[in-house]
């Protein structure tokens, strides 16, 4: 644990600075909470903060550990001292999403004015609003700007979205297997997932949590099916090929192949650390996401930095190619690197050759 | 009408003459019915027939019209006077697969040991399996040689199979779009898609039929999910874009964009047509399926003619190259086309340009 960041807890904080949260759609928060980590210490000059934001199903604990923990934060080989993210001269801020489960306000808080959890009653997000509450946060801790944002897939989403919105307050953005507008394809999935989830005979018009159940079949079968498509088709088949546990002739309907036992296992373990209203609210945002048609004219001063994986086909390459043609039309610093990597868009999360460098060379 | 082969009916026999039906698991089914319709008229020499073999979610209706329909069989482009598969010159058999839910016996039939419907007891099956009952139904007609054998995706997997199994039987065999050996991606996604009905609440260990439910909302999901793959994301996109029916800021968790409500109506209107338990034991057999390894040492005396398109990613073109290459290496007479088509594995139902003179031509 020398390079890590050590021992660390996730810290919480009421942003009631500016009153209540009101969203894009209308609606009000009146209140968000927000859970949040932060590794290394702010300099005088509160110029040194990177701000990392997580993709769907991550929270604030991104580097260090946990006391007792069997694991590390989910992007500790990137988050640390003397790492691409380097805690020894960066003040890190990784918070969990506003509409998630994992202490930030999400459909599992309670609504401050019925006195009983939001439930399916919870607002629909959209992409300004997790961002909304990022901002509230830096106000919340003093920062102006930020030395650099980053994100990998609906992280990098976020830190686009949020240099759009405040042109002039992200001097670098990182932004890894990201995209700025899904392709039918990928809403096509996302809805086959949603629909798992709300037509399991459990989701019970989303007030699951009164009746005492989950609608775990459809949760688990939601991740199920999107874990296929953030690996890759060679990834599989050097990991599991077509090994299995039965013989011959013994076939059966249920789980025989490797493959088959490895999705059960993502997700059934899933069910022990995400809620389904919030997957379902944290997916919509990415469907809907189009931010260069809704900022037509802004040009941040921000210099972007994209990343993306020759594997990756949930986000290919053309989705970043995308975003850094659209940011050059403008004017705005950018450039792109395709890393090769065997991994698919969970590349983001590991350590292809060169990929953390690429990240240390942009918030140089 | 004027170039089908008109009104139809499915017929129906009992195929007893060999005795019980032994499986390749070892379980028997003491009886075994067969639902098929045929085309054309049988030569004196009955040399001229030609066995079309369905894909997953087919039924025996492969070309003309029922009685009051309002659509032709699900082959009706191929199939007919004049056209490709000429039932002008060619009698044409087409059967619906044991353990399907369209008149051959499978898990919704009675099982006569019991007096009850097989539901979950219906034994696992094998490619050899759905291939035997066409064996026996030839049998059953009296026709020892077939002119060909016609299959898209798993019904080309069965052709195979069959050249295999009787290797002097079939003289020319028409693989489209099929496959020798999924990939691991392939068994992947087919998994997922069990599992949503394997563990729908309303599956009920399969016995939901004396519950008087279905496990509609797995089934529902299964073929939304599998319906992607059978598209191209090219033919996503240009069909349906973006589109939705919210506009601003009023979004929504539930079916919004035009490709969501297509995947919803695909899924509803499945459930009105086909089984949950039919699913499960069609599937099952393509994830198994690797003939040249189960017949190591066969060469068979068909004529093989392969047909790919090239946006197919269910099964792409490199399926069928490793097919042409197998069989190649024990000197078996195959070629191999790829056809351009934008609509990805669905392909082998339309009318891509050549597609159609290309079977013709196999036939000849």
């Amino acid at each position: 644990m020398s390079d890590s960041v050590g021992v660390v807890a996730t810290q919480r904080a009421v942003l009631t600075q500016d009153g209540p949260l009101e969203l894009e759609s209308g609606a009000v928060l009146p209140e968000v909470e927000v859970a949040f980590e932060t590794y290394g210490v702010l300099s005088p000059d509160r110029d040194n903060a990177v701000f990392v934001c997580h993709a769907l199903t991550g929270d604030a604990h991104a580097a260090g550990w946990h006391e007792g923990a069997h694991r590390p934060g989910w992007w500790d080989n990137l988050i640390g001292p003397g790492k691409a993210v380097d805690t020894d001269r960066f003040f890190v801020v990784s918070a969990n999403l506003l509409g998630g489960c994992s202490g930030t306000t999400g459909p599992l808080s309670i609504d401050p004015r019925t006195g009983r959890p939001y439930g399916p009653d919870f607002p629909a997000l959209d992409m300004a609003d997790l961002v909304g509450v990022h901002r509230r946060l830096l106000d919340h801790l003093g920062i102006e700007r930020l030395h650099a944002a980053v994100g990998g897939s609906l992280g990098g989403m976020q830190v686009l979205e949020w240099a759009l919105e405040e042109p002039d307050r992200i001097d670098r953005a990182v932004l890894v297997a990201a995209s700025s507008r899904l392709t039918t394809e990928n809403i096509a999935f996302s809805s086959v997932a949603r629909t798992a989830i709300l037509e399991d005979p459990d989701y019970r018009d989303g007030r699951y949590g009164e009746h005492g159940v989950t609608p775990r079949h459809g949760l688990k079968v939601a991740r199920m099916l999107a874990h296929i498509t953030y690996v890759s088709e060679a990834s599989l088949a050097d990991k599991f090929g077509h090994a299995r546990d039965s013989h011959g002739s013994a076939k059966r309907l249920g789980a025989d192949f490797e493959v088959e036992h490895y999705l059960q296992h993502q997700g059934n373990s899933f069910l022990e650390r995400f809620d389904a209203l919030s997957y379902l609210h944290l997916t919509r945002p990415m469907d809907y996401f189009d931010p260069f048609t809704e900022h037509p004219r802004i040009r941040p001063s921000t210099r972007f930095h994209l990343l993306s994986f020759d594997s990756d086909w949930r986000f290919p390459t053309s989705h970043s190619l995308r975003i850094r043609d659209q940011l050059a039309a403008r004017g705005v610093r950018v450039e792109h690197t395709e890393v090769a990597s065997p991994w698919g868009h969970d590349s983001f999360l590991l350590e292809p050759p060169g990929y953390h460098d690429l990240v240390r060379a942009a918030l140089a």
